[in-house]
């Protein structure tokens, strides 16, 4: 009998038509879809394990996740089999094979997420899918300035949100930096993980302090209060993508 | 009796779903759309006239279209009023009212077009309606010496599509700057107006120069030659975006 192999898949998807990444009753999510897919392929009943469980809505450029099969596909020819089998918001940019030991999940090293925003009077029907429409005219470096304490190691309980499952709220943010090109402004996220809406909770809390609707110093002020009302909105969904997944070797 | 006053539009809209701008027979066009969610409005039948006829699939940030009306509604609120008319892959993004003299397709001095390229190879789900995917790896530096002869007054009738209507076929480009940003390739091109199907087909060629495809002095041979063969293909619509147009004062 051929033994498992696992393989590891980079995926990309527009979370617009989808419930998120993980597999829910009622709705279609990204891994039903993959897994399906792969079903379809290698007639196994493989479970897709992804690195990040993106929300309903949320866009990934480059999700990582893993499998086991005995299918004597080529590791590298799954992207292109798995394609052929997936709706065109769903592809696969690249597939190879890894050592058992490879978690996507578990193993992950860091993540970066992006978090888009269109400041302008009025919406855009090109940017309405991927980027948080603000109308208010966003302070650019306001926000840089009130960012700059969240940076590094901190107790991030203030930035969950109820219901998230993480046992610790101490994370790490190895990089956050706003970069403006007229009216599209993007934020950019690193750290080795995140609690559940953190990010979003962040880039909300900035577009309030890029208004002026929270003070400056509103961030370093929940980071010592740990509390959720010292912040702004959970921006919305559609706004954030998941950017990268690194992962040691 | 209230007169007539002329009411200048900007307009975005996602191309996807769409024939193109101009009303057709058949199939849903954004004027179209436009004009029925103005007689909506106003209850008048007025004509939508657009600078740019952009085809099948083509997006827009910044059309710009007027219309003659003798509603009462303040110039600058026919934008909100007409974004809760629409479906929200149109929207308008500012009106004011301007003078009868004005005239969105005759009086258009300058139009500003990009392609949009994602350079990678596999296609990504992301850019799947805003880039044409494009798996060899393209030669920047030499699409840009390519690019070079084109720039300034030319007789461009190699880059015209059968079909076309122009008269002429002189056109003056008068920018056309290629920017790459890891496997994003954007193309823009600026001039007074252009030929039918002129930016894809400019596209193409810089895209199979950029593949080795055709050689670095195809676009001034063409040129001179006046001939289509010459060239590439015409690039895929929904990689081309209408970002400005410009009026004199």
């Amino acid at each position: 009998m051929i033994p498992y192999r696992r393989i590891r898949l980079t995926v990309s998807y527009d979370g617009t038509a989808y419930a998120g990444w993980q597999r829910q009753r009622n709705a279609p999510s990204v891994q039903e879809t993959l897994e399906r897919a792969l079903h379809s392929l290698t007639g196994e009943q493989a479970a897709i394990v992804g690195a990040s469980r993106t929300d309903a809505g949320v866009h990934a450029l480059g999700q990582v996740a893993h499998f086991d099969t005995r299918s004597r596909i080529p590791p590298e020819k799954f992207c292109f089999a798995l394609n052929t089998r997936l709706p065109d918001d769903i592809r696969v940019v690249a597939s190879q094979q890894v050592s058992p030991a490879f978690h996507a999940r578990y193993g992950a090293r860091g993540k970066t997420y992006r978090y888009q925003i269109h400041n302008s009077p009025h919406a855009s029907a090109l940017y309405r899918l991927q980027r948080a429409h603000v109308a208010p005219p966003l302070d650019v470096e306001r926000m840089r300035r009130a960012a700059l304490p969240v940076l590094g190691e901190h107790d991030f309980r203030a930035f969950a949100a109820a219901g998230g499952q993480s046992r610790g709220t101490v994370r790490d943010i190895t990089r956050l930096d706003i970069r403006r090109e007229g009216a599209l402004i993007d934020i950019t996220v690193e750290g080795r993980s995140f609690l559940y809406n953190m990010v979003r909770i962040l880039a909300g809390s900035l577009i309030y302090i890029g208004q002026g609707k929270l003070p400056e110093d509103a961030l370093a002020r929940a980071l010592e209060s740990g509390d959720r009302l010292d912040l702004g909105i959970t921006a919305p969904a559609h706004g954030l993508t998941l950017m990268e997944v690194r992962y040691d070797g």
